[in-house]
């Protein structure tokens, strides 16, 4: 720990990895690089130079530390832009003997430091800096059940010499209000307060805010020497490159009236060789001065009591010591939790998300998985339509984009719901009785999801293709069908796609009396499912790859005739899962794919990215080429495509396309991100603007993951539940000859070993007997099952 | 022009006054001084140090230069804040032979320069700046009909050796779109051209948008060497105070791709001795290339027909050499045309605003004047209530809060048109017919001053007090009587005050035959102010003052038994005005004002402020003490006092009031504001922050320079239209001796001579020839009258 600082990085890679931690070691390299952490009310992205965004929701989503400006609000946007003054938690330090000052983690003053590691954990972010011989760790960390980040720092001086410092905790608070901001430090609490009133107009709007926690403050453990709460004085003529209030002796112990606040104060350290410093600082909203004692008394057993997922076992775990792996084991259960604990900080998730993420928690946290899909389907409406977006409280509205009506909520329901029956079997959602939007009635959920496709195959035009309305699962896709005409191909294939699962759900998980009842619609259905599959084919097959829809004109996009957008991913990667496409067909439009789409980083959505308006296409087009749906690598387009490349057989494609959602050591430095999460984008448009290619959104909130580990747990490891028990299907690339790890299956335990060797057959051993058939028979609870398998080498292609 | 720094800022005042000319000549002692330029779409706040704020309409309020984060769109708002990657227009310097870089004016990198000047004049804000005998004289300008900044430089080579220097432009551009942004050099316009979509999500948005100017440029008439457009490169690890891009020799001549856009242009300067560089840059927003063409193209012409104000002449000029007078020359017409040719940047101003900014273009551009009272005479209801704001195009909506209901809107309009009438004589205006917002129905604009009175006075309570509903003037004064049942003391007066204006309209304005017609109302309408004094009277004094009024619970506030907003000013100047006080009263509400509410920086609105909310009175109580309405010097409400001590004869007191809202050479920099506009506030709270108080709100939309000019005019030099001709009364402090000045009246010129001396009676001389009665009659256009008034010089209190 105490290496010095070239002999350390001489021997650090960049970025190291290892089961729970991913650190990086260099400040500069790169800078947009973050990390997170979450509890089911709030989260903090924390920058490995020092910036923060964080929100919570009260019940809304709100900040505390604001930037200087006033803010719109917004949905979380991607690329995310820093700047000087961009809210952050820094710590500035004056060495009192030199009188040279520096600033950790290396905002603002971004003096280079001797050596700098940032460092993401389970339930930590952390910083270790060692500087002229001092050695600074700082963590962040938040607690379960409060809103409050806690903040500590342990200075060693590692010197042979007596060190005089000055230790300044400087924490953003910014501009809060138009109406009213004040803050101050407040001695009873030993805590620098600042108080303001979210801005309104109108007189229920006074109501509507009682609630709301407008005090942001920084509570000290220790007594402090100084303090300043005036931004404005804390940085004067020296900016925040050299601030006023650091180069004179002490801060002058100021607030602020109707001026932006900060929380800064002042700790005069007087280390002899070997000493430590170590303080805590809490900070966070709160709404009043009793609300701050009262999370300043609690946290010692809050923070206690942290390290604690909600989920209580993740489903697989792999041995092995490389980037995916540990993302796999460790970071992916972590980012899908995140998604079902915090819904995206919103109170009206987008009805696909939430079933999506929700599928994803079926694997870590089946109960709240099984009550999010009963909360969904209990705001479908009578026609089996479901919304746009699922309220999470009696307050909430649909906004942003939830206002704008997308034609694909239906299909998700089936989809999702058969991953969570595999997982979990519980047969019993299917009969649980649910409500509607808009009627009193009540039906079982199996009745839920046949109104959900019933609604689905209503609404399609006279080829038999479904309407694409103002979107489908492309939210800005807005003008292919807003006149009422356009028709989506990808939506017809997930239509198809989605009665497979109903189907297979029928099948599987409801018993043969019930059944009787399904089979006119089983019937009903799987003939539509094959109309829709056949509509596809006749409408939009453009040759050598399937179109993405016909639109309001009648217009085919998504082919060879287009200039732009030829190629979209999704309706391909659909006809594999819906089994539209005939092998012949299949053979060209993964050679399309592949020469098309492919990049270094993944596979792009569409391509070539739009440049210019298309007014029959819509909102897509207008976006940035190469940005989010605008032909970026969409990683949730790209888990589609890897899924149904599983189905297919294709396994060192699939393989291949999971391994890129990750920054390799080789591209990390294009991608700048850290291999702790996967983002919802990296830009593409490779072949037009290559020079921003990869370049990672840093937007952690995606659909991908819940489909990463169904690819993970269901398909590489072949490890899927279905009413009897587990099958057993392994699905190794040729480039992992072993493949060894442990399944968590109801409430048992499979260790499991694959190895690709040269026979002819598979052959699976349970407890060192061979196994007829591929499936482990009535689990037992409690039990831990030795499971091997050897599988035939394929030849190398 | 020359002279060494030392030398200048020793002969210097820190702001220098001329005619037509404010000059700053520090960069640091007042960092919020700024100035503005306008034209009718546009406005354009420059800050001394490099700030800048500027918007255009399109039709709503839009930008061009961003923040660097998304921002909300909001009303204009007081103290803004300024911060590192605040907009700006900023001119870095590299002397290529030392290395050495500094910035201009100030900002970004904060360097000390020899020799600083900023300069707010006319129709320009210049800095004159002199660093290591280099000069640098950069010109910002507006043109009259054009949406673009006009910037220009002139480097002059002072020493005597040769200088190498680097010049960059360095305009924010900032945060334009989380859809699409995207920047590039285009070397057929010889521009930087940053090009964005503003975000939507609803497809009828689409076609909303399709006007917007949502490219933002910069032009530049010579051909730059090198140019950047991607703010992080040019920042890139230095900062804003060493960007990467300036220290390396050349610009990298690169662009962006959804990245945060800048404006950055490279000149390399040889300069000889006494040699000179300049150059000309156009700053904007534009639809496409096409327009940046045109714009570009037609520039030089239309930089020529600027300066062009749209006001053909001031209605006085004041002779003398202080700050106050050459405001009143000067500064204070620009700020009211400011006022009426851009509405204070929206399209739905608030009634009382566009009614009294409009009462200020009266003496200036009274045709412009004549037609903003008849549109918003065209918006009232048929009930004869006024609407909270009034519509200027067709698809203005009423916003922020206009959405509130207010109850005062109705009482300006008797008050303002007979400001216009005696300015202009312009009878014809009451007979002219106009519509209602809600009723086919035409009446005379005589019949709607009517109406507007009578819906005043049905909206009182059973105590014949007016309702005050969710606010009056006051807009935050919501929860007095939002039950329906709270009254204002001050709207009573206010109405009462009307009525008299009304009553003198009907006098001096309508033909004998015609008041017939209007005689009964007439007669009702005075009654019913004597009913509306006499409630005040009975309900609402406090013993010393007028209460401020009665909210829902029947709780009198604005009283000695308030802790808090104990006294407020309003109810004592417009008791005054209605003239419901009688003598003893007002010596008692007098004293109460001066010695509860004066400053060194003028009168506050209300004292104590309030600091906690009072559910009584509502969100005044929650704004920040000493801020806007909660207890600022807010000069709205100061100069009606003003004015009020003009009508009861206190002339010492009305022309302290009006001195006091400049700032002097002894407070400036408490004010922290240069003479050249007055804000809508300076903070009060006098006695609670003293820390604060006096501090400009930099805001220089204010319906106070309406009623200052009135003051002026009118009251100080006495000289008011009426039906006959120009009533002549000077209404002299004992401070002023003399005053001598220029009126320009229906076409005429009066010169005219005050002197106080010892003499017992007022005597009158019109072009030598002494006057009987105190009146210019039978005024004739194109002609110039010599006025001289000996007065009794009144003997020192």
């Amino acid at each position: 720990m105490a290496k010095h600082d070239n002999i350390h990085r001489a021997i650090t890679p960049l970025v190291s990895v290892s089961a729970d931690d991913v650190s990086l070691h260099c400040a500069k390299k790169m800078p947009h690089a973050n990390g997170y952490l979450y509890n089911k009310d709030m989260l903090l992205q924390l920058n490995c130079r020092g910036f923060a965004i964080s929100q919570f929701m009260q019940p809304e989503p709100a900040k505390y530390s604001h930037g200087p400006s006033l803010e719109a609000k917004t949905f979380i946007q991607p690329e995310h832009h820093y700047y000087a003054h961009h809210p952050g938690r820094f710590f500035y330090v004056k060495d009192l003997d030199t009188q040279e000052v520096f600033s950790l983690p290396h905002e603002p003053m971004r003096k280079t430091l001797d050596s700098f590691k940032f460092s993401q954990r389970n339930n930590e972010i952390c910083w270790h800096i060692i500087h002229q011989e001092v050695s600074f760790e700082i963590t962040a960390q938040l607690v379960n059940d409060a809103v409050v980040e806690c903040w500590q720092i342990h200075v060693v001086n590692q010197s042979k010499v007596n060190k005089n410092l000055a230790l300044y905790p400087y924490f953003t608070i910014g501009y809060q209000s138009w109406m009213n901001q004040q803050a101050d430090f407040c001695p009873q609490l030993n805590a620098i307060v600042a108080k303001s009133i979210t801005p309104y107009q109108k007189v229920e709007q006074y109501y509507e805010h009682q609630s709301l926690q407008d005090t942001t403050f920084l509570w000290s453990q220790g007594k402090a020497d100084a303090w300043l709460a005036n931004q404005q004085l804390f940085e004067g003529e020296g900016g925040l490159t050299l601030p006023d209030a650091i180069v004179q002796s002490e801060l002058p112990n100021q607030g602020t009236q109707y001026q932006v606040a900060c929380g800064c104060l002042q700790y005069n350290l007087a280390l002899a060789p070997n000493e430590r410093f170590q303080n805590t600082w809490l900070f966070g909203p709160a709404k009043d001065e009793n609300a701050i004692k009262e999370i300043s008394a609690n946290f010692l057993s809050t923070i206690d009591s942290n390290g604690k997922e909600e989920f209580s076992s993740t489903s697989v775990s792999l041995s092995g010591d490389d980037r995916l792996f540990h993302y796999i084991n460790h970071w992916l259960p972590r980012q899908i939790n995140m998604h079902g604990v915090t819904n995206r900080l919103t109170t009206d998730p987008q009805t696909r998300n939430y079933l999506q993420d929700n599928m994803g928690m079926s694997f870590l946290a089946p109960l709240r998985a099984k009550q999010a899909f009963l909360t969904a389907i209990s705001q479908q409406h009578i026609t089996g339509e479901m919304p746009d977006g699922i309220l999470l409280n009696p307050d909430a509205e649909l906004k942003y984009i939830n206002q704008v009506p997308h034609s694909d909520h239906s299909a998700w329901l089936a989809i999702c719901l058969l991953c969570y029956l595999d997982e979990t079997n519980d047969v019993d959602i299917l009969h649980h009785r649910c409500g509607y939007l808009d009627s009193e009635q009540q039906d079982s959920v199996l009745t839920h999801l046949e109104k959900a496709i019933d609604y689905l195959l209503l609404q399609r035009d006279e080829r038999g293709l479904c309407y694409i309305s103002q979107g489908d699962w492309c939210d800005p896709m807005n003008m292919v069908g807003h006149l009422g005409k356009g028709v989506s191909s990808w939506l017809s294939l997930a239509c198809a796609y989605s009665i497979d699962c109903f189907v297979t759900i029928v099948k599987n998980y409801v018993s043969s009396t019930q059944q009787n009842s399904c089979q006119a619609n089983v019937l009903r259905f799987t003939q539509a499912k094959e109309a829709l599959n056949h509509a596809v084919n006749q409408h939009c097959w453009d040759g050598d790859w399937y179109a993405r829809g016909i639109n309001d004109h009648g217009r085919v996009f998504g082919t060879k005739a287009d200039e732009e957008g030829r190629i979209y991913l999704n309706p391909q990667s659909w006809a594999l899962l819906s089994q539209a496409v005939s092998p012949a067909k299949q053979y060209s439009m993964l050679n399309a794919v592949q020469s098309q789409l492919l990049t270094p980083y993944g596979v792009m959505m569409l391509s070539p990215s739009y440049t210019a308006m298309d007014e029959g296409i819509g909102r897509i087009t207008q976006k940035s080429p190469g940005v989010a749906e605008n032909g970026s690598v969409y990683n949730h387009a790209s888990v589609f495509y890897a899924y149904a490349l599983y189905q297919i057989g294709e396994y060192d494609m699939a393989f291949s396309v999971l391994s890129k959602m990750l920054p390799s050591e080789a591209d990390q430095l294009i991608r700048g991100q850290l291999p702790s999460f996967i983002p919802n984008y990296y830009r593409g448009a490779y072949h037009q603007f290559p020079d921003y290619a990869g370049k990672s959104s840093h937007l952690f909130n995606t659909g991908t993951v819940a489909w990463v580990y169904r690819c993970v747990v269901e398909e590489l490891c072949g490890l899927k539940g279905n009413k009897e028990g587990l099958l057993i299907q392994p699905k190794l690339p040729r480039s992992l000859p072993t493949l060894t790890g442990t399944r968590n299956f109801r409430g048992a335990t499979i260790e499991f070993s694959y190895q690709q060797i040269e026979i002819d057959e598979t052959k699976i051993w349970l407890n060192e007997q061979q196994l007829k058939h591929p499936r482990i028979d009535s689990i037992e609870a409690g039990k831990t099952y030795q499971l091997r398998v050897d599988l035939p080498r394929r030849p190398s292609e």
